[in-house]
């Protein structure tokens, strides 16, 4: 192993293979549910060294059958379900994309952009902006996740709903191979039909296919105004109702609608007084909508009043406000954002991220809520999301009183158990931003249909035979085992 | 042999199973290039039925290891590159969908449509329509081809600049694999992050990973109205600023952006003296226009009013017509969609069907031309197609008074060579939206790079280890003869 380690150090130099001290900020994940444990921390610094540190492990374990080296390609370490820090072996380097952050050209006349993978989301929006230029991905983390780990675990965020998910907004990808070759595949092209979609076969991958080292990206031009309005809605039909409207009368300039329930923003309410929640009393549900507009302010303003103007005379709207200024527009939108914060002062909860077809919404809701319901008197549903998508951030917490960790510790099998097959009956999916990582790789197993495992599992076996590439990961594998330890809850 | 198709009779009846008379429309391949020889044409009615063909042709070859039967899928056999007829040796069986033509539901609160493969993509459109939404892929063969071969070859057309190829406007498949598996991922979900990507692969696949038999569509809104516009400009580049401003102005309402050059244009004039095409005679090029607004027709013909303002101010417009009409519309896009149906009126000519980034058009013609001009003196160029998506249909025709037959036969290999070099160095796609067929097979092994047909060939192997699904497509396989025919032009 000491030999391994050597060879790693000749290729990304000695100051980059970290073995000592505490590594925990590679190897305990985001949420701080597990801790494992890394035979290093690898830095390279371009391509070249990504492929030389694979192909050096590829032949290690050619050497050495019995070994179990293997590798964890990691990003910022912002994922939720445990998919890029290394399990409990010692056997599993990680490698940190963070050092290749470079923008290797903003390409203004094809609206693209190439970026490294280590390049923080934040930061790439920002250059996109100075060029004049919008990257319309947008998430909570975007201050510290990266390009490569939105592209590995195809990111979702806000903004789904005009511009896709991560994969949507991709049109070139640069691959290492598990067998350390590179796949150069940085197209700016938005039309090639030129053999199977690798592209999309990596992305959301998770890294057990391949590490995704660079990547063009689209941009679009900048609007000329983003306007947010508040609307409160008497009901989840009243809601789904209005998405249609929304969708009519803005067609693309509908950037924007996150559903939030009354005893969401109640809590946001009770924890974080100085927000004042808006609208939220005597309605069940609020909705969050952003309009951009390639015209102006004026007939942004003018669209989206007219929008409200007939979802209040059909009834779908009892209330609205629209932002008149930035300033007014950023604290609705942190209100939505407080929504999982205000849930940790209320106490730890079992969090779902699921999605339905938005015509099965309302279905799903009320059946699952009834199940709940009758399986936990007294339990409280905390509901927000993209409806726009179909996404909802589908949370469980506890009744009024009871002790937090023990009711996640007791009732958390049995909830996912009644969410995750209501979610199946209604057509949905039990992950629909968040990916498998290692924390839902039993889920996936038991819910995913045989075939669509077995043909995953084939190309898993042919692109990687070794499985040297993020082991466990998505594909339930027995022989690596990722400790769980007491839950806490950072509000993500 | 005789076993099997009593088998395959038993399952889809035998009057489904076709062996005599002509086949030729199942036989021989849309442009007339190609005329194979079919074990039998074997029409399923239902997806169990082509999930039981599969298994039966699987467990055949299994049974008679020495046997290369296989199964070439295919919709309405319009394709251009050969990928739906069967080669010569009598030993593959066309498995026509076009029987499954159900549309299976359109579900307007979820924006989708779930139809079977043999649907025509007209009817489709017109289903969607009927129903107030908007299924907006379009191209040339619409009124024949068929929803899973637009999946298979992830067909292009005129308004992938808003909403992508067939790729993105479809949400989930229902596929049928090489082992007479169905794999059930007719999903209407937005967001899905629960392992690979499936869905992409099969699409573009061209049937070689298995067959696609139903798939779950995006809709849209329809627009309030459409708006089509023709600008005369004086040159690429102020083709390539107009789409910029295009882009800025118009933003998602841009939906189609058509170049067409002079010499193209004047063939249109020559062959259709009754099209009137208008501001070609002094103008280098001409742009069609398409903008589809949400609002009224009012505010679309200001919007796009506003663009040619703009633009014959800054001198990359020359001079524009707005339509006035539908009819002037489509008479409008008559002309851009008669190029090459005047083409063929010129004499043959060697098709490409080419992708680069737009930022790299204007090098890439200008280096290409002057290649070709030197390579062949009097060479003609007949240049149009979706400078919105990099796309150009670049036409080589023979010098004036040259025999057309005799000069592709004798400069076909030379002219492909220079133009797919450059289409290579300006970091562009030899196949944009037609794919690769039988007919591309080899100079995809040529120009691809090695990791990426390797990574292909091992997905391929892994799904198909049979070689059972339209071998020798996409990837070359040296069993596989497709005998070429004297090239006949139908305009396509």
């Amino acid at each position: 192993m000491q030999t391994l380690l050597r060879e790693l150090e000749a290729i990304v130099g000695s100051a980059h293979v970290l073995t000592q001290g505490d590594l925990s900020a590679w190897t305990q994940d985001w949420r701080k549910r597990t801790h494992g444990k890394a035979l290093a921390v690898v830095r390279p610094g371009n391509t070249d060294e990504v492929a030389r540190v694979v192909k050096t492990c590829a032949s290690y374990r050619a050497q050495h059958p019995e070994s179990a080296v293997s590798i964890v390609p990691q990003g910022g370490n912002t994922g939720l379900v445990v998919g890029s820090t290394p399990d409990d072996s010692g056997q599993q380097l990680v490698l940190s994309l963070h050092r290749m952050n470079a923008v290797r050209v903003v390409d203004g006349a094809n609206l693209t952009m190439t970026v490294e993978a280590g390049c923080i989301l934040q930061t790439v929006q920002e250059r996109a902006q100075a060029a004049g230029f919008w990257y319309p991905l947008s998430l909570a983390a975007e201050g510290t996740c990266t390009i490569g780990g939105t592209l590995g675990t195809n990111a979702g965020g806000t903004q789904v709903l005009r511009f896709g998910n991560a994969r949507e907004q991709c049109l070139g990808l640069e691959v290492v191979t598990p067998q350390g070759d590179v796949w150069q595949g940085l197209s700016g092209l938005r039309k090639d039909n030129t053999g199977y979609d690798l592209k999309n076969l990596y992305i959301g991958a998770e890294g057990t296919l391949g590490i995704i080292t660079a990547a063009t990206l689209k941009l679009y031009p900048l609007p000329k105004a983003q306007l947010t309005a508040w609307a409160a809605v008497p009901s989840l039909e009243a809601a789904v109702t209005l998405l249609g409207l929304a969708q009519q009368h803005l067609s693309a300039s509908l950037t924007g609608f996150e559903l939030m329930g009354q005893f969401a923003l109640s809590l946001v309410a009770k924890h974080f007084a100085s927000l004042r929640v808006p609208l939220y009393a005597h309605n069940a549900f609020c909705v969050l909508l952003e309009n951009a507009d390639s015209e102006s302010e004026t007939h942004a303003r003018q669209q989206l009043e007219g929008l409200l103007e007939v979802a209040l005379e059909q009834g779908c709207v009892t209330d609205a406000v629209v932002a008149e200024s930035l300033a007014q527009a950023q604290a609705l939108w942190q209100i939505r954002e407080s929504i999982p914060l205000a849930q940790v002062q209320e106490g730890l909860n079992i969090k779902h991220d699921i999605s339905v077809p938005v015509s099965a919404m309302v279905a799903f809701v009320k059946d699952t809520d009834a199940q709940l319901a009758q399986a936990i008197p007294g339990v409280r549903l905390v509901n927000f999301g993209h409806l726009g998508d179909g996404n909802l951030h589908y949370n469980v917490q506890a009744p009024e009183g009871h002790d937090a960790a023990a009711f996640l510790r007791k009732q958390e099998p049995q909830v996912n158990t009644i969410v995750f097959d209501s979610v199946m009956a209604h057509g949905g999916s039990i992950s629909a931003e968040h990916g498998i990582g290692s924390l839902k790789v039993g889920h996936l197993a038991h819910y995913k249909s045989p075939v669509a495992l077995q043909t995953m599992r084939a190309i898993k076996q042919a692109l990687d035979p070794l499985n040297l590439m993020n082991p466990g990961r998505v594909l339930a594998d027995s022989s690596h085992a990722f400790g769980e330890t007491e839950p806490v809850d950072k509000g993500l």
